[in-house]
């Protein structure tokens, strides 16, 4: 680790997110309460003045980078991130290269992460495509998904080595020993799927992972597979259908519940757990989805991040330093050339 | 109409699906006593013992054509469908081809049914490749999805026509005047998409149809859009992750009830409404979706569907025939043609 001994240094891009700076410093500060080591990048005026909001002693203890420019959320990723020097997606990159941090963390646009991770980290040695892990919280355990947006149009070898890097990601960071590894497709059997699922499955069955087989999507939200694997593009869908459908779900009991007068009352009665379950598929309790196989611990917020999943997501990526995640995903991303061979 | 006047008859068969032929032999005698004109196909000795189990008036109005064979669910369809010719599938289709109904359903191998349909019956002139426009309930409204499973990997082409489809399916079926029309995409930006999602965007904002742009995951249960325009293969994903999803949220709010014993008596008191909303999105109140672009009115249902799933089927058939829908499709298909040009 860069830092020695003692909690790792979690850089925060200040100025990404639709609700940055104000969301993320906020979130920066209730890190630092709760013992996590921050590291805020962006215009060190405008994130001085935030903290100065915030109680005098855990605003000094917050570290602050200068950037002097910024990628907004709708310019076009790689262009502004070579434009740019001085973005605070790309000073982020360099502090960490330099040791002044362990792991960056942006809800910017994930584009121009991306973009500045591969220009100024590079990646592992021997990797395709840096697939992004978000995680979906499923019955009982937390559902690895790998891509869900890197990479929308994948071959075969790129989802071969999403497995890879999604199993160990699953056992180092959710304890899950022999993760169960799904391959996503439109039914169980292993004729099922499109041209590139089709090429994929054999070789899975054929590694040395826990292949289980295709899975569905009615199967994903009940906890059948530990990772789930597939292009970008899909997961992508996968992971913002189930956001979509929980909330279109609950909003549906919250109806019930408001329509009548004596449903309100049992409504009422009913509301601390049907908060604690709801509370459970929020994204926010989930924020930060790593960027795995460059060079550099690197984590993904929801454009929408608030200062509640900034926290949750300083907290995964001090997690993922703790666990010493670079060197386990270099050795995944050398056992799945040993598969593709 | 092959029938001429009066109530669409609608050829059901009776050996395809998970529970057949008891559960289709129900649902058709449900339909019946519901004043829909049903026709079964099967094992006529198999089926008259089935119908023989109910009231006698009802089961003689049930037509019954013999079948001496069928397709298994998991058998290769296209070879079944080739090597069988006294499938029950192909009987169907035959019997409409020859003016015995008006509509086909079958909750069997749905690869067997696309077969037998595109052997039987061939395609509407111009069309590519028929895509099945399954429906999934959302926020007020019925979202069409084309397609959901007919074609997995699929061109630019193949999507212009979809769209212009599953527009006129809504119109017709459904009453949506102008239907928005959205492309799944994993961002609402223009520029968001696969291969394939970049090819096809222009072209369909170009189009005649009321294009609403690129659909994200998150919009889809909101009714942002009418028809949800997509591959077959993320079609599949959405229509099960969402049942899925619905099954497991309203799986939360039962566990959270039967948690505590002040709870369970709140639920008993919320449980009408409760089960008002989850019947809403069962799919066997939905069951049946056509497969669009042939040349005759087939509809697919889920394979386990219930007596229930098969009653729904029989009477969207009737409407989709009293709609007069294949000369609709056929102007579509025209529409299209032009729009590629």
């Amino acid at each position: 680790m860069a830092t020695g001994s003692g909690e790792p240094r979690i850089i925060v891009d200040a100025m990404g997110g639709d609700h940055a700076p104000d969301a993320i410093i906020e979130g920066a500060v209730q890190a630092t309460i709760a013992g996590y080591r921050v590291v805020l990048v962006g215009h060190e005026s405008v994130i001085r003045a935030g903290l100065a909001r915030h109680d005098g002693a855990v605003a000094k203890s917050v570290e602050v980078i200068d950037a002097p420019e910024f990628v907004a959320m709708d310019e076009h990723a790689a262009q502004a991130v070579r434009a740019k020097r001085g973005a605070s997606i790309n000073v982020a990159m360099r502090a960490m290269k330099e040791g002044r941090g362990d792991a960056v963390f942006s809800a910017g646009n994930s584009g121009a992460v991306m973009a500045s991770a591969l220009f100024t980290l590079g990646r592992l040695e021997g990797v395709r495509r840096p697939p992004i892990a978000a995680v979906l919280p499923v019955q009982g355990s937390q559902l690895v998904i790998c891509d869900t947006g890197a990479n929308v149009d994948c071959e075969a070898d790129h989802l071969i080595q999403f497995a890879y890097l999604g199993s160990r990601y699953s056992e180092r960071m959710y304890g899950v020993a022999a993760p169960r590894i799904g391959l996503v497709s439109n039914g169980e059997e292993e004729s099922k799927g499109n041209a590139l699922v089709l090429a994929v499955h054999p070789r899975l069955a054929a590694s040395s992972l826990n292949f289980v087989g295709n899975v569905e999507g009615r199967d994903l939200p009940f906890g059948k597979c530990d990772v789930a694997v597939c292009d970008g593009f899909t997961g992508n869908l996968i992971l913002k259908l189930a956001e979509g459908m929980a909330s279109f779900c609950f909003g549906l009991v919250r109806q019930v519940v408001m329509s009548r007068p004596h449903y309100k009352l049992a409504g009422a009665v009913l509301r601390p757990g049907l908060r604690s379950v709801s509370r459970g598929l929020d994204y926010t309790e989930h924020g930060g989805a790593p960027l795995l196989g460059v060079n550099g611990n690197v984590f993904i917020g929801h454009g929408s991040s608030n200062a509640k999943a900034v926290l949750s997501a300083i907290r995964i990526a001090s997690r993922a330093v703790r666990a010493d995640l670079l060197p386990e995903m270099q050795d995944a991303v050398r056992q799945s050339l040993v598969a593709a061979n």
